[in-house]
């Protein structure tokens, strides 16, 4: 059993608490033993669940304590009753720890709509104080997976200042082909010392260059939540964005949460491949990124890329169907390294084969130059297959 | 074996030029005896095959003659010697008719970036000029299907002015699931007299109220067109838009439109049921469009309907994350006339089992109220199965 090293001063625990149909582990716990900086990004989406909600509040205080997750059940769509279970749930945590309530993330993320079951809450909430322990942080990684295949976890080691420092994260997500509306979430454990200001501006830059990229945040579940905290157990002295040592911690961290991102991309529902679609040359890089998500997002790319098809017609489709300015006799398209379209046209000189030879990988670039300006954008997408409907229709 | 009577003065063929790998037919011809009066709406795609551009300065002529059509070879991403090829089929037909290519459209449909056969094609036009009668119609029909089940036309028979006026609609169209690229065509023809403008302003109006409302326009592809000629065989007085009698043409056009536009939903790539999503009380009807795209666009709710789980959840969700305004607290969602959702919470008083019956028939309506505003909008949808992966991997 592999586990999960977790930075000074923080524990886990993840068990079966009974809210999941399956006698799968449905709760995790994780606990800063002293009060912790934190920092959030949550989802965009107007319809938010009532952990989200609550978690707004939380970040906004000083000295978070702990996250408490449930799988099985999203408390999303259950009006006062959700809050109010929500913040129960908070309380029940914050006893244990004698902590207030505002010092208690809240995640749920699992079926919308439902009442949470707040005796197998309550229940859970006291067996997880039980298991309690540094050791466990696989444990709660694997509580929080809903359609998830395999659990997402990792831990790097730095050093800051001569001290020893750990960045843990933990994630979950899996129905990431678009609409990519399934939960995801992420929790960062740190035992850096960084001031709320700095955390904050690193946990958005990097996860709009991770979580972002991989189209989950146009549209985004009602429970999308990224959390980092940092409990300072590393004595390192306190890091802000003008610290030399700044990006001693910030570029770990970004690097961290791409591969957490990749994770989820992998284990998209039904999925086999991870492909890159980078677009060059756009107007704007906004453009750029209304044009890689069109193709990213197109389930005729994601299905002709499961059957190992090039098909670079669907390619040229979405791009002239998305909001991004397009000259057709300008686009050039290459797969891998392989010019697949030249000037709006099929490049002869590739043979057919060699086009699926590189679709045929399992992971692969789709390189779309549209050699109007200097925008630039990448998206991370995964191909879709039967599995994909199988598992959304069952 | 069904005939599709043809309006007065038009003649029709359907015939396998050998384009498709099957033997299937693949090249059709309508033909109008004398120049008919045409209105034309094309797809909105910045990448239009070469047969779009060429229709779009053919609409712009008086007097078409003439609809060749090819299916199995999209003619799109082909450059110069597309829009060469096309000009090439129009010249062919022109020829045997006595006419100017500017009086033919060309259309064609099937896969994107591959050249015409043109030695087919030239064959094709031969023996479709041989097979040319006012019987032959479904052949036509039959000879535009790609990826469609079945063949979608109908005839409807009025008067107008004491005169018997026919109006007949052909249409191809399957790959209607979001996002829907595989291209639609419709031609629409008809012996009455009609001026143009009127006509344009009809086909535009007819468009926006039937193939517009199937989750077309977001996503056209490089090929959707839908074309109507009136070569005034029937003898009626011209109709204009202030004519008494322009409602007794209307009406049977925008009816006809929506009833192949529901041929095609129908027909949707591996889709077993028909969706209609309306939404009310959205802040404008243009949100209202947003929020009911969202959700008939939705792989979730397709998949979910096509499990016969009424899911709402996956709904909020969706209009959650839309363009429009939507406040949690005051949506109401009701499964034909089965309440769901008041308030934005499950309405308990329905039990599961009443959802579960309505979304497993073959067709049904969603109705989304968002309690903002007067905006309303319509979009008709199908379910998404394994199939629709199938088709378009293989």
């Amino acid at each position: 059993m592999k586990t999960l090293p977790l930075p000074k001063g923080f524990s886990a625990a993840g068990i079966a608490a009974g809210i999941k149909k399956k006698k799968n582990k449905d709760m995790a716990l994780i606990v800063s033993e002293v009060p912790a900086v934190s920092a959030a990004v949550f989802t965009t989406n107007q319809i938010k669940a009532a952990p989200v909600n609550w978690g707004i509040q939380v970040v906004e205080h000083v000295g978070a304590r702990a996250i408490v997750v449930n799988s099985g059940n999203a408390n999303a769509c259950t009006g006062p009753q959700g809050i109010a279970d929500t913040e129960a749930t908070a309380v029940l945590t914050a006893d244990h720890l004698g902590a207030k309530p505002e010092h208690i993330f809240v995640c749920s993320t699992g079926t919308i709509g439902k009442p949470l079951p707040m005796d197998k809450i309550g229940a859970g909430v006291e067996t997880l104080f039980k298991n309690l322990s540094p050791e466990n942080g696989m444990d709660a990684a694997e509580a929080m997976m809903t359609t998830d295949l395999v659990s997402k976890s990792m831990t790097v080691e730095i050093e800051i200042g001569g001290k020893p420092v750990r960045i843990t994260g933990l994630a979950k997500g899996s129905g990431m082909i678009e609409p990519g509306m399934a939960t995801m979430l992420a929790f960062i454990l740190t035992d850096a010392n960084v001031e709320k200001h700095a955390l904050q501006c690193a946990l958005r830059f990097a996860t709009d260059t991770s979580f972002n990229r991989i189209s989950v945040d146009g549209d985004q579940s009602t429970n999308d939540t990224v959390i980092a905290l940092a409990n300072g157990a590393a004595g390192n002295e306190v890091l802000t964005q003008d610290s030399e040592d700044w990006n001693l911690f910030l570029q770990p961290l970004e690097k961290m949460l791409f591969e957490l991102a990749m994770m989820i991309v992998k284990d998209g529902e039904g999925a086999t491949k991870v492909i890159t679609v980078r677009v060059l040359g756009a107007a704007s890089d906004g453009e750029a990124d209304e044009a890689a998500r069109a193709v990213a997002n197109s389930m005729l790319n994601k299905t002709a890329w499961a059957g190992n098809r090039p098909n670079w017609g669907r390619i040229m489709d979405a791009i002239g169907y998305s909001h991004a300015q397009v000259q057709e006799d300008l686009v050039d398209i290459t797969y891998d390294a392989a010019p697949a379209v030249r000037g709006g046209m099929a490049f002869l000189e590739t043979p057919e084969e060699d086009l699926i030879k590189v679709v045929s990988q399992e992971a692969f670039t789709i390189h779309i130059n549209l050699n109007l300006g200097d925008g630039e954008a990448v998206v991370y997408t995964c191909n879709c297959t039967e599995e994909y409907v199988r598992i959304n229709v069952e």
